[in-house]
């Protein structure tokens, strides 16, 4: 296979593991062309609506598949009808007989807990069982929504930004900053499968978006609270970050849910090239889960606090281009960032996720 | 001359010979800056209104002379007011004997057939004798219209294009696609001066496109009719489309002019960079040659129709970058494209065309 | 200090002199981010309100520090919280000790007759006594408007442009163009501080800039009047433009403030990078001194006639850059851009402006 060249000379990301490729909605009506870890991909419903991904790329003249349409399971070439099936076997041509036709390259995918994922390396080695388990997203008992982002930086710069929350007293000052954000010692730990960053601030008000979260929970919003942060990063690049405010002395973090308001951040972050990526954001919470208008609501206020994010991230990524040669410091609080990469560097050395 | 490098280290197109550089209309006011076959050129009327062609520098300090203006058949550098000559001699400037100044490089030009025709290679071998005969654009018993597109591709790829039609039922289903295009069987044939790729359907309903057409030639749009395309590929990259349809059973392609409406669709094709041509189309015709409304409704729906070509011939290209060392399928729908292009080669390793 | 390389391997400004780098306004209510001769700078204002300039790269993570804000002096880094006093030096970070966080680098800025100006070199041996007297600047005697464009060419060309005033002829016709400039004769002088080009013209009618300006100073607009030119080059890039016009006869450029109009044109032009660069433009007066209208008309003229210069310069670069090795005429008309880049040559030898 000829893909591309540049994550093969210096990979900057694991490539035999799941990453979110898409939504269900990108692929409702059309075949969906996207760029996963330096891959050029067609994703698509098969037969019996099964996602599929092959390389973006006709065998016949190289037109982009996704350009296509499906017919009966199929993807159909839109230049000349060239048809493949669910896993790149060229299934026919009007007037031609394809058996020699050189087949599109596959990449495995399923489909789980609302989103397409996709396996970007050896589809033969690609296994279902390796995709984490995420109980929020099967209970009733939680509720989620969430968007999308496309933003122009290194993957790895959104993992630092995660897992290191002092920015929001800095970046999401009118939201979710507060002051008492960078007060607060920070604490990272690491095991085999996950660094967890944590962070816990006693007696605080709480801000303006918890404050609407405390409201939608049904507990006053002006109340003394217990607030809490805890990011925890797994491989390949998914950051999970438990957040959530307590009516103050009751137990906080382990607080009955009577008395809290609390959420998971998700945030699925798939590279598409060196300094580029797709970001899976939203939140799945335990509070007013019946309320699609909070959904709508919440996701809102999300989406105005990540903007705030995609511009900072863009903004450092061009200086460090800027800047090629130039060392980073790594304090405390990058410590998520830090260890989240080192378990990034040693997935790729191993050549698994 | 120290012109643009690109052509000369890998040439893609054949240079001594003569392609459309714009129509009239482009230069009526002013004089155009136009890029052929990597040869940036300024084009505009010198004296008696005679078509010049110049390399788009001036002289004195590398102003595009485009920018500039014509006064008396001199070209007005819109700078400093150096004034040169149709042949690119320098002919004056305020307060300067301009008797050293070196000359702008010229091209040969003529105007004929309704467009400005330029040699982008040896202005002295130049030959208006090799320009093609085109017999619609001089008789009275044909009607003509046609538009203008930048398209970023290699012009090739629009060569390809247009000598295989079977891309109608893909890519044009809504106007001239019909499923019986890909099911009939293509005939490819080539001799000295042409490539030319035959596709008969019998006994078919026309398409919406054509369905305009019977009406504009005073036929019943609802008849079965017989439909041909002859596509004639000629050096450098021309390709006139012979295409039709005549009432079934008149003859089809020979039915008297009675039973049929037909017209020439016709494109010259003219190399910009590697990766992007001009695209002159059009359609002659020879029903409905008094209608003008007629040439206006067909000119929409070939904007319509070589709209999708564009879009996804900028995507083929694009996808064609992506993978660059990948190879394409050669079918024998491909036949008229691959001769044509071994023609062009031909013509550029002779250093003629 | 690892700064940009393109302006250390083949220097095309002098580094140890003052540019403008921006004016009070642009850095009122937050700091500034821009590239001055190839270094990116973040401008804010420090204790006491005075400028200062730094590297725009965060120490910490390489966010630039322009994205921040100001609190009681310091810059505040907008990511994290990391705050740089105004000489560069880490004042501190929440929970952070800061001793030996490595300095931003400091770059050299004063304020001086309406303008921030920095000294993109060696920071220690900026010398504000090297800031050129402006009298116009500093007395009440006259009134000064001007504005702001970003031009993507060589800073040089703008000298060029600004030094040879025949283009007014041709550019500008419009508005202070006439045919008497191409045809008076110019005149270049130079000596150790400054290029002076010089043209007078005598018994002609005022274009329409002038007219208006005739009106504004309370003379008759349709008088014959005597008009004149001295374009003043100073080291690193300033064209300080002497024009004006006097009723005819009464001493031209010597005429009593009562029979002329008269005015300087400011030029300040900061190199941005090898093919960009930040142009200042206004113009000085000494008539309708308290008329803040007339100063507004003023600006709105020049904004428009160097709106022209912009689209010529960029169009002139891009040609520039198609034809890189293609020689350029010098004529006597081009002399005061000659000398003044020799002029700039030699101050580059010699590491100082």
């Amino acid at each position: 296979m000829d893909g591309k060249a540049t994550s093969e000379i210096k990979p900057t990301w694991p490539v035999n593991t799941w990453y979110v490729a898409c939504t269900p909605e990108e692929i409702a009506d059309r075949p969906l062309g996207r760029t996963i870890c330096g891959e050029r991909m067609v994703i698509f419903r098969g037969p019996d609506g099964r996602a599929a991904a092959l390389e973006d790329f006709c065998p016949h003249r190289g037109a982009p598949l996704s350009l296509g349409f499906v017919r009966e399971g199929q993807l159909v070439c839109g230049y000349h009808g060239l048809t493949v099936d669910c896993r790149g076997k060229v299934a026919g041509m009007p007037g031609q007989k394809v058996g020699g036709f050189p087949a599109a390259r596959r990449f495995a995918v399923i489909e789980r807990y609302g989103f397409i994922w996709v396996w970007p390396g050896d589809a033969e080695a690609a296994d279902p069982a390796k995709l984490h388990h995420l109980a929020w997203a099967e209970s009733d008992e939680w509720a989620y929504g969430g968007g999308y982002f496309h933003i122009a930086c290194d993957y790895r710069l959104m993992i630092d930004n995660l897992m290191d929350l002092t920015h929001e007293t800095y970046v999401h000052a009118s939201s979710i900053g507060q002051k008492e954000i960078d007060e607060a010692p920070v604490r990272t730990r690491a095991d085999e499968t996950e660094v967890v960053t944590s962070r816990f601030m006693e007696g605080v008000k709480a801000p303006p978006f918890w404050r609407m979260a405390l409201r939608g929970a049904g507990l006053p919003e002006d109340a003394t609270v217990d607030r809490w942060q805890l990011c925890r990063f797994s491989l390949p690049s998914h950051v999970m970050i438990e957040v959530g405010v307590a009516l103050e002395g009751h137990g906080g973090y382990d607080a009955p849910d009577a008395a809290k308001a609390s959420s998971i951040v998700v945030d699925f972050i798939t590279p598409e090239t060196e300094t580029s990526h797709h970001y899976f954001w939203g939140m799945a919470r335990r509070f007013g889960v019946d309320d699609p208008a909070l959904t709508d609501t919440i996701r809102e206020g999300q989406h105005k606090i990540f903007s705030e994010d995609l511009e900072m991230l863009e903004m450092q990524q061009a200086n460090l281009l800027r800047w090629p040669e130039r060392r980073l410091l790594k304090l405390n609080i990058d410590a998520g960032g830090v260890r989240s990469r080192m378990m990034i560097d040693r997935a790729i050395a191993a050549g698994t996720a």
